[in-house]
């Protein structure tokens, strides 16, 4: 291990990012290779990685790639490694991971990265996470039991915030949008049960709270859907405006939150109207994803607002198929990288998404 | 009027698109003129104007525009009128048309409109209808009773083709993307119900049908998205894909159809999903209509597949509060013009949208 800047502590705005391995099995050790390898180009922010150093190599090697590893204790040594040298902190696996192949045996590990990355980020010495894809049924299968990877990031920012909220909420965002779901992954015949007037509300303040502290926007403007076509069309085609979206806009105005809206969801994401809000606030999960899948699909980022801490992910799952292939894009995580270091750093207004 | 051209009957390739007037107190008559000012550059296929000569002259006056009308009595006339001046067949208005403000006394006019466009292409003299846009509410107060415009045309369509199917299926294109919603003006609380095998079964062999003879393309690829998050995620996520769609694609499966699906809806519409199918047919309407919307805000077309002549339409509404004042754009129009030519005409293949 280099002690060569043990002298030399990071300047505060050099902390690195801290980023979880996701499952081995998967993509997320190819498109931190290559995100690494393109951090010049690209001007990405520094990061440590939080995973077993022997399977990136290993990794490396399959993708033919000739990328120098360095195992860091400290954190600290991140940022000036990361110039020459991908700073690992390693976190052994239990067993040999073969990419296409998750192994259960391997969970505790995957846990125990994600648990790592909190860690540093609650004692501040990482500025924010980038998790990497998991595959919630091989967790599942060694016993945890969080509905998915934003829930266990809430609930380990409990442990280690308990005086902070966290109410997680999902936001997609790409250079063109970005977008909020109300509610995500349930069936879509219980979306407009579970649509009340207090998720959309609570929902609202928290994209505000966090284009505020976050992307740097002073009196954000917050664009909402209606639920059904043509936002029910003043009645005549669904009664969810009238019953739940327009006295939620009322609240939330009433407050003083610069909210719009319900607006017809298909006339809201081209690209002129897209200029008369910073974020959309959508009803269901594909109402907000197709818009910015449709746009940008392997430059989308996933960034969990409502948490004391920056988390972003790449908008993508764990691609087993084409795990240590070389096929995998790294765009996502990259724009993910980018993402998480602005969030955590937002002294420069970001009006313009 | 004219008589020239009396010894020249048209060439069968050169008859001329019908156009209806529309509501006259929106900006049909603004985009119609704006279009033929564009006929050479845009390369538009002639057509002729079903409206009220002097008001399309005065809305003509409104907007500076110096543009020579033709009344033809004969719409064979028209193709050769075109190049130098815009035919009309005149249909007068029973009161003077005042822009932004339309009148239930002209309703009888706008539905005359419609008519005369379905009897000239029944009759073989007109190659397809394009529509200018109505407002059901002012034709309601003049007592027409059909749902829209669409199921009009149905019912004209039953008169003069008493032996022919008239199930109108509607489809929205531009030149990247086809996508047709199974149901389209329902609340959303009521898809999961009004979504049966039979409706999706009947909307994708008619999709399929009007994919080969309207638009040339042997084989059509067709792609249907879930109705849930994750195209249900197998039955974790809602069980319409398993119960309803996946039986739905087998048996048009089993008739030599090119069906796939279920896919999710949000990875779907980037652009490499979609070279891998002719035409999405998507659940309901926003699923359908964000995508193209997001994509070709003012260059989509509304065609009505299912009838036994082709018809066509901009993709908006009257947009009274511009009609006469000069910005109505007449790109959707002018789009809709194209397509109905080539849908009359599908001679080459059209495998890309």
């Amino acid at each position: 291990m280099s002690k060569e800047h043990a002298n030399t502590p990071a300047d505060p705005r050099d902390l690195p990012l801290a980023v979880t391995m996701g499952d081995p099995a998967g993509i997320g050790l190819d498109i931190i290779l290559l995100a690494w390898n393109q951090r010049n180009t690209r001007r990405l922010p520094p990061f440590a990685l939080l995973a077993d150093i022997e399977a990136l190599g290993e990794r490396a090697r399959q993708l033919n790639l000739n990328i120098a590893l360095r195992d860091i204790s400290d954190i600290l040594q991140a940022a000036e490694t990361f110039k020459s040298a991908l700073p690992v902190i390693h976190q052994p696996l239990a067993t040999k991971c073969r990419p296409g192949a998750p192994d259960t045996k391997n969970a505790p590990a995957i846990l125990r990265s994600i648990e790592t990355a909190t860690q540093l980020v609650a004692h501040g010495q990482a500025s924010a996470i980038v998790t990497n894809p998991i595959a919630k049924s091989v967790l599942y299968a060694a016993g945890f039991d969080h509905p998915g990877h934003t829930e266990y990031l809430a609930h380990l920012s409990k442990l280690h915030y308990p005086d902070e909220p966290a109410t997680p909420v999902m936001m997609l965002a790409c250079d063109e949008l970005r977008v909020v779901p109300a509610t995500i992954h349930i069936p879509l015949r219980n979306v407009p049960t579970a649509l009340t007037s207090e998720l959309i509300e609570a929902t609202v303040r928290i994209t505000a709270d966090a284009l505020k502290t976050r992307f740097g926007i002073d009196n954000p403007r917050i664009a909402l859907t209606g639920l059904n076509p043509h936002a029910g069309e003043n009645g005549t085609l669904g009664s969810e405006e009238n019953d739940t979206i327009i006295p939620a806009i009322e609240k939330l105005r009433d407050e003083g939150l610069n909210v719009t809206g319900p607006h017809p969801a298909d006339t809201m994401f081209h690209e002129a109207a897209r200029q008369s809000y910073d974020a959309a606030v959508a009803m269901y999960h594909d109402q907000a994803l197709i818009p910015i899948k449709t746009l940008a699909f392997d430059r989308g980022v996933n960034t969990t607002l409502g948490l004391p801490f920056v988390r972003t992910s790449p908008d993508h799952g764990t691609a087993f198929d084409i795990a240590g292939k070389g096929s995998a894009s790294p765009e996502s995580l990259i724009a993910s990288l980018r993402l998480a270091a602005q969030m955590a750093s937002p002294h420069q207004s970001a009006r313009k998404p």
